[in-house]
């Protein structure tokens, strides 16, 4: 493309590394700013430049934080006897928009995947192992991975860890999805869905 | 969303603002810029503030530029007694893009639109008649506007003001476009590739 100006040429090189920007779609959002006010552009910068050099990591969870402790490590209103185990935030943020879970959680930051070469030591297995030994008050942990081939490899091994602290270890339900049709369901979820059935009470 | 970080809702909420981008891939951005090194945010946030502090719109023909004259109005290279009048950059990009065209550009930045309220005043169309009026060495001006209700209108509007400048005034053809398939044209675009149609040399 042949660009009127060399610093819409270099915004839009920057704006297209984005995930899922493509060169066009770059263009228009910089055409996009140009429209708009001064303001409107200065606002995003700072915003990202705040957000990428002043945020650190929840030195409990690991989850994204302001502070040392994150919002939700932080809170009186959690029930910080259950820990719910996920893979990034991106899961806390999906599970915390269900608004059925009150307790905590514990990022580790990857899963196992001796393909991408991330083994138990690149994920934050250390310091969940140290927080169930040192809080007596955790009664329950709830592995909430991905039904994958490297999600079930890491939930067997975390709990073969978490197994010697005697606490309870569940997973969260794998079925048919609510608003799913039986007939178009794959055989693995269906035949797991069965096994896994819920008496009525 | 509960966001783990004011920080990060801050830039979400500044990224969802760009055309085409939802919560949910502002998100996704903004994670992506997280996991990256500092230094990929900063230059992203330089960028954009550069663009749009420092860019500014060539005198001549209204383009987006860095210089008081754009790289085109300022070029030895380009034909000068062509003139191509389009609606705004990005079209400028589409042209240059096919490599078929040597001359000017002039940028309207908008078409008249009754229904929005854009009228003739709005636009760049009393600098585009004294660019006429002034550069004897203008020989051909191409309108090159959307075939679209305003598109018609503005190209309509431009003609009766050029007319009385005695210079070639063409538009863009219309018609089938190249690898589309006769049957599935509409009968408007067919009408008109009959009516505009070309003959063997």
């Amino acid at each position: 493309m042949n660009f009127p100006s060399k610093l819409i040429e270099e915004a839009v090189i920057e704006i297209s590394k984005l995930p899922g920007i493509g060169k066009k779609s770059a263009l228009r959002m910089a055409l996009h700013l140009l429209k708009r006010d001064e303001s409107q552009t200065l606002l995003l910068a700072d915003a990202l430049t705040a957000m990428r050099t002043k945020t650190t990591y929840c030195k409990q969870c690991h989850n994204i934080s302001d502070e040392e402790l994150c919002l939700i490590c932080s809170s009186p209103r959690r029930d910080t006897s259950v820990i719910c185990i996920v893979e990034d935030t991106r899961d806390v943020l999906a599970i915390e928009n269900t608004a059925q879970y009150r307790g905590l959680y514990h990022i580790l930051g990857g899963i196992i995947s001796p393909l991408m070469g991330i083994g138990p030591n690149d994920l934050h297995i250390e310091s969940l192992i140290r927080r169930v030994e040192q809080n007596a008050e955790i009664q329950e942990i709830i592995l909430a991975l991905s039904p994958t081939m490297e999600g079930d490899t890491t939930a067997f091994y975390l709990q073969k860890k978490l197994k010697p602290f005697g606490k309870k270890i569940s997973t969260i339900a794998r079925g048919i999805p609510i608003g799913g049709d039986l007939e178009y369901a794959d055989e693995v979820t269906l035949g797991r869905s069965i096994i896994s059935r819920v008496s009525y009470e």
